[in-house]
Parts: C-alpha cells; structure tokens; sequence
C-alpha cells in the first residue's frame, strides 16, 4: 500500500515550527508496512490545497491530510477534500449535537464556524475526537482514501492510534501484509566517519537488510531496518547483522533503540547495586536533570552539587582553596577533589564531577572554551580525563554531559 | 518570488528524523520576503526525485532541494537535476583537485563515488562547502533556478549562508523588494484557550499585519508579523498591535522572540544585583541547568543543591527531620525549609526550592502524581505555592522549571 502525507498550514511554510506531525505519520504508516515515498506542507490556501491533494489522491492508494480542521476562516481541509473529491458538504446531525452539548457545559456560544466542523462530504465519515472539539474525516474515493486529522498533536496522535491505523491495518490484511521491522544501536564515543569506515563493507552490503548512520551532538545511531512477515523472522535477520556490528564496537555500543545514556548508566549502577552522586560546575545541572530523566533513579541516585561558584566549591565539596589558587578550578586537580568531595559528603559509592569553559566567554589560552575536566571517584581511586570540544555553550553542555555519563558507565563496567 | 522546497532522503519518509532543514530553510527564505507556498520531501528514488522536481519548476521561481549529494550510491540529486534540465554532467577540475587533496591529506583513498561530487550539470556552478566534502550546485533553467544544498545540518546551514541567500536576495533587488518582519511576545502563565478570549477581537481582524497563537508545555508564544518595505515601517505596525497586546497582558509577558524563560530570571536578577541558588527535589537538576545555559550567568547565579535524597535534604539544607516526618517531603512546609536553607547556605540573595512527584510511580491519594510546591526565599518572607500538573514525567519537569522560574522573575519584579 502506497501513502502521501500532506500537511496543512501556513505556519509551516513560514518555518515557524518544524513539522513533527509529519514525522509521527511517516513512522506509525511505515512500521505498519505502508510505503510512504512522498511528504508534502501546503500553505492555507484553497486551490493549492486541491492540487496537492488531487495529484497525490492519483499516486498514491491513501492520503493523510494534517490540520486545517479547526473553526478558523483559514481552515481549509475539509472544504477542499469536498471539491477535489467533488461532493457536497452535508452536516451530521449527532456530531452537531455533541458540539452544542460541549459549549453549552461551557456557557459558551455555537459559531456558524464551529459548526463547520461537523460537516462531511456525502459519502465520508467523521472520526471522533476524543481529546479535542475537531473531528477527522475519512472518505473513499475512487481508488483512494482519503483521511484528514486535526493538527494539535495531541489530537493528531489520538486520531492515528484511535482511528486510523486500525483502519489501514484492516485494508492491509487484505493484502499481503509484510512489516517494517527496525532495530538501533547506539555509540557514544566513536565519530560517525571512524564509524562509517569501521563498518565499509556492512554499508557497502546493502539488501533487503540495510544500515544507515545517523549522528547528531555526542552520538551516533546505528540504524538497522528490514522488511519481513513477523518479527520473529525479522529477529533472525536482525540479530544476525546485529551479532557482526557488535563484535566490532563491543562495549562502544551503550544502548539499543530508545534506551538513552542515562537509562543505561540506572542499568548498570542498578546491576551493580551501586549509588551516585554528581558534582557540577560548567554543565550546571544538566548531568542530574538527565540522570533523574530516568523514572526510579531515586533508588540509585542520591543528588548533586551544582558548584558554579568557586565558595560552594570549597563549601560543599571540601575543594582546597590551594588547588584553585595553583590550577584553577577548571583543571584535572579540581576535577578530582570535586568527584572526591562529593563521595565522601554524600556517602555514595561513585561520584561523578565536571569542571570546564562553556564559553562563549571565559577562555584563556591555557584553558580556552570547550576545555573540560571529568572525573570519577570510588572506593579504589579517582580517574580523570580531558576533553576539548568545538561547538557552542549548549553543544558544550550536551556531549560533556553525555561524555561523562558514559565514563561513569564504563567505570561501574570496569571498562576503564 | 515564489520558492519552493524539496527534501530528499529516505530516513525522513520512514519518520526517523524530523526534517528541521526544511523548516530552517522555509524560515530564512520568509524572512527575506520570498513566498515558500509549497515544500515536499521524497525518499531516493531518481524517478519520483525527477517528477517532484519537474512540476516545482513549472510552479515556481526556485526550487532549493537539500540531501542526496553525498558520495553512496543512493546519493540522487545531482543525476536527478541533470536528467530534469536535460544536460549532461561534467567535471570541475579545480573541485576535483581540492577533493583529491582534501583526502590525500588524510591519507585515504579518493573513490569514484567520491569524484561524483566534482561534476554539475553543463551550464551550471559548484557551491562551496566550507564545512564538509560535499559542494552544492545551482543552475538556471528556462524561469527557474534550482539550488541544491547538502543534508547534514552544519553544511547546508553554512552554505545556505555563504551562498543561497545572497543569491536570491540579489535576484529579489531586481524585483519590488518587501520582507516578512515578526516579533513573538512569550508568556508563560495564561493558557493558550484563555489568552485566545482575551485577544479575542484582535485575532478576528487579522489583515496584512496577522497575529497566532503557539503552544507549547509550560508556555504561548504570541506570534505577529507583517510584511513592509523596511524594519522602521514594520516597527511602527508591529509596536502598535504589541502595546495593544501588552496592555491586556501587562507583566505576563515574560519576553520576547528568542528571549527563553531564563534569560528573563538573568535580566531581572542582573538589574536588581542580585544572586541565587536553587534547591530542587523532582526537577533533578533542571532548573539549575536552564539557568546555566545562559552565558554569563555565572554573575548572579551561586550554585544549585538537586538533593534527591532525604538525607541530602537535611544534611545539606537543613530541612528538619521532623518537617519530612510529619509533612512529607512533599510539602509546602518542605518547599519553604528548603528554599531558607539553600539561601542560608549560599548566602544568595534569593533561593528557588521545588519539590513534588514526578511520576510515574510514586503518587499517593494524598500527593498524586503532578503535585509540586515551589518556594521562593528573599530576605523579607518565603512565598510557596502548590501546582497538579497532568502529562508525562518529563512534561512535568518542564512545566514545573518554566513555573518555577516565572515565580522567581516576579518575586524579584516584586509583583508576589
């Protein structure tokens, strides 16, 4: 089955938001097995609406339109699917009923606008609407299907789960029926051109089986995709390739599809029946925002010690005021009785410490931006590594945050 | 001029990433006056790569296609333009030769994939990319100019910057030159239904100078714009709807266009000599992070405690056991012992404290899951208030910072 996506909007076209309902269709219509090839945005405006659809509704055995569903003048969808498909509008009595019963609890008065939204073209169906007053519209025309879905995204994701999907996984089985089936592996501390070259030959290798890398700050995703009638089936070919990417990367590899740094470091510590505790200068808090992310990590994490001032340094984490005098307080010393200080405060058994120049300012020659000290204490010794990134301040606070959950992580491992 | 933007790759149909170049590149053609009606993406394919491109030419005056001019084989664009034009490509030498060095520098082989990148369709020019292997390329053909720019962000923004939007821009001088001007007013306390009725009459008379409505978790973006010859002649249009708009909303209005939540609390903190500590239980650390992002904040900001444990609450804050006993952790009583405590350990002139239930375990009947009290210390009295927030654990932090600082921001404007 083959799909279009056509996005509704004049906001869109105006890059005001990035279209992440796109997305979220692209990724529910493809791991059902549809083949979605074309995405389209249209501005608010009626003919261009009525191309658009019109060209795709011949492409293509189903269209999702997104937004455009509202009460607004500018509002088009519905209007513009009744004159591509060449039908009259008509209104449905009982979804009329439940708009006046919605605003009367309210106390608030029907428009001739809101009205418009329980109208269909002869024909189509509304779909409900279970967390907003605009319903869908689903309408079989010709060889196509045409459905429209509100563009809050809530609404949109309520809409996909409750109506549409099921609905095209019904006309799929009617079919045959062969599923996308994905898996993801992710690395942390290889670029994506150490990676690309480790892996030349898997890349060069590509079937019915394929792998793309995809990295952004402080990663890169190893993605592995293939069609198949069950997951079992996929599972064997999957595992296969995943078995060959793993025995290259190893421990590199610190997670598989959604699992994030931080759920694996609450993995390992929860494995190891360990304790945390942080100290932060230059990342600021981000390091235990992204630990704390991660539901139940109160039965390992125990807090932070967000030192941006060089006094709380001292105060809370019992740096010596010699070893900021003679290395200042981003250096490897400081580092050190960072993680050490707020081990023996907190009673943890790891303590994880970051101390660097964020930028834009505060560079010197000998500590210039995107300098960075990390370091982790436990019962055995203290270790500490350096790092300089390029980038700006919240690329900066990203990868060294991801770097140093990572160290940590390999730390309890007994990797490093 | 009409423009239009194709996307081409095919991990955006499959909805793993979100396509945001194309809303980068929608945003920066709006803002230089250049109408964007129509955006497309389409997986790697030369056929439909081709049929796209084709009907945008015949639409538009520039079509801007960015991804698919890396060395693999499904690497499409260039063969893509050169069979729509209908010219054979050629080689650049001086492109070849930089390529060649550029890898020879680095001791790697250069692959005929790689050479692919040297060649444009006859007629037509290289892009530089000063930040990675790939140029683009432009070419006019009958009424329409296609330009095609790499899809790794940094490039195609990079080269969207050196060399499109001066292109086009030159090309608009030719015609009646009229840009997009806008300017967002954030607020972060009145939902977007009620700011909606409160604007009511201004958003009905939308005419060439429009106003919108964004949402988002814990804040609405006022969005207008218009379009005029010069920034004086927006800025009187524009600042007369703002004063209408800030009339009605007064100090809701927390900041404008990219002015975050943040960098308001740094502003009025700056402006009052004034510093501050934070002392946050179920946002983990965020709040402290979000003050850091700001540069320069380590002038007013002394340092955060994320004490997630009980025992970090009373060791480092001084919460009296008794108060978590008898109230809870999550109490007002709580909130208000830790925002006296961080200030009094600190010495800053304010402290922030929250402290709730995440979620998504951890609720009771008494304290759901949603529930947080945030405190503000000064030196006068410690102000607390409770919020029930729905939404995931990771909306809750959000929502819970953004409130958390708006708090803070009006203590210190001393309208709490």
């Amino acid at each position: 089955m083959k799909a279009e996506i056509v996005s509704i909007g004049t906001e869109l076209l105006f890059g005001e938001i990035d279209d992440t309902n796109a997305t979220y269709i692209s990724r529910h219509l493809t791991s059902a097995g549809i083949d979605v090839h074309l995405r389209h945005a249209v501005d608010d405006e009626l003919d261009r609406i009525v191309q658009v659809l019109g060209a795709a509704m011949r492409r293509s055995d189903a269209v999702i339109t997104c937004g455009g569903l509202g009460p607004t003048p500018d509002d088009l969808t519905r209007q513009a699917i009744a004159q591509v498909t060449n039908r009259a509008l008509q209104t449905v009595p009982a979804a009329e009923q439940q708009l006046r019963d919605f605003f009367a609890k309210r106390h608030r008065k029907v428009s001739s606008n809101n009205l418009r939204q329980c109208q269909v073209p002869r024909g189509g169906q509304l779909l409900g609407n279970s967390v907003g007053t605009a319903p869908g519209l689903l309408i079989e025309h010709e060889d196509c299907t045409l459905i429209a879905v509100p563009g809050p995204p809530p609404e949109m994701r309520q809409m996909m789960t409750d109506h549409v999907m099921p609905y095209l996984r019904e006309r799929l089985t009617q079919q045959q029926q062969s599923s996308l089936f994905t898996r993801t592996l992710r690395v942390a501390d290889i670029g994506e051109s150490d990676l690309a070259q480790q892996l030349e030959d898997i890349l060069a290798d590509q079937s019915d089986l394929a792998l793309a890398l995809y990295a952004s700050p402080g990663e890169v995703r190893i993605r592995m995709h293939t069609k198949a009638p069950s997951q079992q089936e996929a599972n064997k070919k999957l595992g296969d390739l995943e078995n060959s990417v793993r025995q290259r990367l190893g421990e590199h590899i610190y997670g598989t599809d959604d699992e994030t740094m931080e759920v694996a470091v609450g993995q390992v510590l929860v494995a190891a029946s360990a304790t945390l505790a942080v100290a932060e200068s230059c990342t600021g808090g981000l390091v235990a925002s992204r630990i704390t992310d991660v539901p139940g990590s109160s039965r390992y994490f125990q807090g932070g010690y967000v030192t941006y001032s060089n006094e709380l340094k001292q105060q809370l984490l019992g740096v010596p005021a010699q070893i900021i005098q003679q290395h200042g307080a981003v250096s490897e010393e400081c580092a050190q009785a960072m993680a050490e200080g707020a081990r023996q405060s907190s009673g943890a058994d790891y303590a994880l410490a970051v101390t660097g120049v964020a930028g834009p300012d505060g560079g010197t020659p000998q500590k210039p931006v995107g300098r960075v000290y990390i370091a982790v204490a436990d019962e055995q010794e203290t270790i500490c590594q350096q790092f300089d990134w390029p980038g700006t301040r919240s690329q900066f606070k990203q990868r060294t945050s991801q770097m140093a959950l990572n160290m940590l992580r390999k730390r309890v491992l007994g990797l490093v």
